[in-house]
């Protein structure tokens, strides 16, 4: 590793990042320059700017990127109907690459030589951050704490800061709960406590953004959402902003009890590690996105798209977004998503998303065709005699020369 | 088509098929055989004895083939986590081959050249059953008098009762529907009537099999799972046989209001047409049996497997159960499940199904190596940086050599 | 089928087609419209117009299409590295969409209401013919007489040509060979004969386009072929547009024994059969595209199309170009070459194309990288053993756990 | 890393390899116990015996391991009809997972708490032997001393020989070899020297195992291949063994001048590099194996093989051999090969490898369906408008629709 002049910290404003600053400014004597982004996570992120003056940081950078967040990575992810290993919305996953984009931007704003973040060495998330960063500036150097100092316990934490005076309320409130969280826009995970043995039940009292099935209301909730090439343009009529749709389908998800999920997952990094997640709004939009896509998608572009899906999301999973061939495949999802535009009808209840209704210009559905009643020659039942026996016609000859299915 | 001496016919001992019968025997001037299973469809098989002696039959074949339609076809299928365009749980599509593979061993027990089926020309279901009559005996010759007679109004339909002498009240119950329906120890579906329009919500009074979930309960429900090689074996410690697990947790599932489905499918014969569906015990399964997989699946085991699932899911949605290639996936499928053994537990409440535990004696999660906490080498953090550098290996070169990401 | 007009016929002025053009007017009572094409057959077009002219055909086209047939249908498959089971380069199935187009594009300015083709109700490039044509216009009607007159047989269709003053000089050279056979610039083939036995060797007289490997120079050809965005555009530095490419690499193979290929290939519609191929000019471009690839392509992306490959060449062979998921593969295929330039050397010698060079401004291969000798740090032999220890984990894992491999 | 007492060294009795032993011994301060296998290379492996003892090694193993490299190894891979980024057939990869499976067995019997051995840290060989171990005994220990020693210059290992005592006739013949180069029983393969500039043709003198083209036989030869579930067991008519199955087939190839290949290859680990290899009898098995495919195969079961293939030869090349997800994909590919019996015939010339018959008992070809003859209702010529019709159905809704293609 050559020598460090300055880095750019991706900074939360809490306990670990501000032990951060101090400890690569110490080990690296370099300057730091910290970059914290509003990405939805609930929190101020105004706050973080005090705190990394006081510990002399010169150059801050504080970000709202709610709108570039929802419209760059969430909604284009969701046009593919992506979820990771049959259950996992890649809530946390997304959010990565916009980090690593910003983190270089401001590298070479500020002429940085490295970026640093909080992750630690057993997660994914390191792997995103980084891959990340040095497909996008190949010559940037990756300081990644976690995987190098010793201060891997709460009191060597501890100790650190009252030796170097970073004030310990600098811990965030997260810091009280007994799990490891993460939030953005798209949803807030948590990891660790009691989690780690996988046939305890998660504690009612962990869930944050959404109330209990239990807690929801009594009578359902329904609402029509519109779609333009695949994203959410409008609530009830209403056309909303891509992080206002993601924000308002939070809200009236976490209202009903929609979005909870508690999955065993299989990291990249080689281990299982069981995750919950809270993603209200994401729930919500892959049903709907279904449903619009139902009506709208040629068969066969359809089925194309759900082969791909499992590739694109272990890409994006794996912190793969910046790499051609997540790109490449994005292009084809995209332009799949031309005729993807309607209205779709959902009843939240206690839980569940239940599609009611769908409809749109650019239907394929055709009442005619498929009803049972008789039509006028649309279609002739006798071609599908020819059909049958056509597709039939290998299998018959291998049974006429004796070969047996199993 | 030569000359037809015996017809097996798929015989409900409903209006149509009993139709059918009379039909057959004038049309073709050849002897009937009916068979009649009961798959659960929830309706007494042995009436249809009856019925069938009075039109004349005088082979009459009416088996209970519950118990091998939940082992030798459902359970198989759900060891592959099935979903057809990321919704549906084929619930129709499975009980084709097995009606398909009686209908020949009755052929080729009462010497007949022939069989029949009361499916339309429009639908999957004609496809489904002469696919697998065609590869199990390739010279068979296949009567579907939807797609040849004239009768395809109800008025000439019930014209040609009376005509024939054939009691009205031959009509079961369903046909007091507006709907088109089907059931089986899987499901019940529903196409038809009001269902034509895709914007239409469906009414409640529609659905046969479950509460709504605003009727469920207001206490969730907890009940344990044990699978054995992706079986389920037992509920709440109490070993079942199959067809007993399902219509356990059709009875749960549907009490909880669980397993309502609303969609446009695509027909593998061209059109694509919505259709509500009711599968408690399967949903159910589903998720359980991802559940269990996600403690004891390899991960790039269970990757391959997803990557694998759209294939063989289409392959079941148009028929080809009785194919080599659906048999050639079905061996990887069950080697798969070699060591998917364990519990799941599960909470049902109001149209949900949560899992919130999982465990096994074969399973690979890790709790020292998936932890935060400190651990004893099992794994050096520091590995994660030549992983990460690698990986990243082809796109620096690429950034390096001015290679452009979009 | 309502009454017909006027139909536009695929016209090749053979024997074939000739009966087709009288059988049409005769049978339909309407007005039938040649269309001939220069694909690059080798054979006079223009001929076709006074024999057209004798059969009464009022409205006659002829039409060059080498360039756009080479352009948009031959380049475009071979920027996929196209093959069919392994072996096929797809010469027949790439010119039918061609025709389909034409014949719509015809049928629309002339108001016909039909197309009709030669091809008979066996093979698949009825399936390629129509599909396409349905799919471009959906209220044609479609016209095989193969499948539908008694002329099956040479004896009737000589005395159909007596009884209607057909001179049978009409027939071209072709119909002199036993062999059925069916050319383009692409590629020419060859079935039945001997051939129907699959352990007969092909006779050497049968070959047209190429000289025996034997009968090759004794002394190798050298050539250098130009990139550019996946599409070859010089040969041995000069521009040539993509018809002279493709003509001119022909000939170079031709006289060096290339392109020659002997298999049994599973058809669309169902049974096997075995064709011979001569596909000079295409076994060389195959060939040098992936060279050229091999350095300007990443590897994933590389992968990714070589995984999509075989469903892209499926689409081609059965008659699904004129499809959205064929033209969705195709962008993604396209957007893949935008940095596949460069130049590919070969040597051509008795049968074989051997790839001896490429180079490229957009090469990805980096000599300091991958040599042998020490290097300024570009790359650090330590990552890979992080990279090994990562990757390897979830099998340690697994292995710790007792569970074993096979 | 722990202390280490024993460590099984993959010893081939050339120079690094013999540096190695000393240095193991002196780094570690452990015994060294030395494996040495023919798999086919070419070399005399019992003169490492002596060196070995001269090195002070005490336990000492060489075997013979080519029959099993090509029973377990080769043949289960060309069942698949593997081919790495449409060129490459593995001939280095395949031989690496038997080795490692050798080393950790010795580990085992000897009581070695690690392996060693002497790939580079740029390869993909320090991958496969690794990745290989630590799958079958996850708790072994690796050196691999050229990720950890500074001898990286020929200059420094020849310093450290003399300093050691150790001969340089240790060196063997190949080290005048200005390439690097592997061999077994299935290939031969070189890089570096003037290959690591991919614009520069390999010289006539590096290939070995081959005659030039040019210098191959002016008359053809033709031999019969006979396949029983999916391998060779016979060459014209004589059982051989697996082992004698390729080494007969290398020397009809090599002195036919088949199976030489240049190539670009992507790497694991990152990197491009350029590759020459001489495979002359695996070039004969994959085309041959494709033939008798070609009959013997349902064309959807030859499809999915098709498929998959790519996977599948990721996963080796990569070194995943002795990993989960192989070995369900192998359980796959051998299931497919029961029927691929019978015999093909091949004309080898000068590089070219030529089908030019192929027959089965299992054969699924069918002269009488096949053919352009009449036959006696086999196949329903009408039944294609049906196939058609319905196959395009979708396509005519969507432009009745107004949807556009493109």
């Amino acid at each position: 590793m050559s020598s460090i002049n300055k880095v750019v910290l991706a900074y939360s404003g809490g306990l670990d990042t501000s032990v951060i600053v101090k400890w690569l400014q110490e080990t690296y004597n370099c300057e730091v320059v910290t970059f914290t982004a509003d990405i939805g996570q609930g929190e101020e992120v105004e706050p973080a700017r005090a705190k990394a003056e006081a510990l002399g940081v010169k150059e801050i950078y504080i970000d709202d990127l709610r709108e570039e967040f929802v419209r760059d990575f969430v909604f284009p992810m969701f046009r593919a109907n992506t979820i990771y290993e049959g259950e996992y919305l890649l809530g946390t996953s997304i959010a990565r690459p916009l980090i690593s984009k910003r983190l270089i931007e401001i590298a070479n704003e500020t002429g940085a030589d490295a970026i640093s973040h909080g992750a630690t060495g057993k997660g994914n998330d390191q792997v995103r951050f980084e891959l990340g960063a040095y497909a996008l500036k190949p010559g940037i150097q990756v300081i990644a704490p976690w995987r190098e100092w010793d201060l891997t316990s709460r009191e060597t934490l501890m100790a650190y800061c009252e030796e170097h005076n970073i004030p310990v309320d600098f811990s965030s409130k997260k810091k009280k709960s007994p799990y490891s969280m993460d939030a953005n826009l798209l949803h807030i995970s948590y990891e660790g406590g009691v989690l780690e043995d996988p046939w305890t039940e998660a504690e009612e009292d962990m869930w944050r953004w959404s109330v209990s099935p239990e807690a929801a209301p009594d009578v359902a909730t329904y609402i029509d959402l519109t779609f333009e090439k695949g994203d959410i343009v409008a609530i009830d009529g209403e056309r909303l902003s891509p992080a206002e749709v993601l924000a308002k389908l939070n809200k009236l998800g976490g209202d009903n009890g929609i979005g909870r999920l508690d999955i065993v997952e299989n990291r990249y990094v080689g281990m299982k590690s069981r995750g919950c997640y809270e993603t209200p709004g994401g729930t919500i939009i892959l049903k709907a996105h279904r449903a619009i896509e139902s009506i709208t998608l040629d068969r066969e572009v359809a089925h194309l798209k759900d082969s791909l899906m499992p590739k694109y999301a272990e890409l994006i999973y794996n912190g793969y977004w910046w790499s051609p061939e997540r790109q490449l495949l994005q292009n084809v999802i995209d332009e799949s998503q031309e005729p993807v535009n309607g209205d779709v009808r959902l009843k939240l209840y206690k839980g569940g998303v239940h599609v009611v209704g769908r409809r749109s210009d650019d239907s394929l559905f055709d009442e005619n065709i498929a009803t049972f009643e008789d039509d006028a020659g649309a279609y002739d039942q006798k071609d599908a005699e020819g059909f049958i026996k056509l597709n039939a016609l290998r299998m018959r000859i291998a049974a006429n020369k004796g070969r047996k299915l199993l």
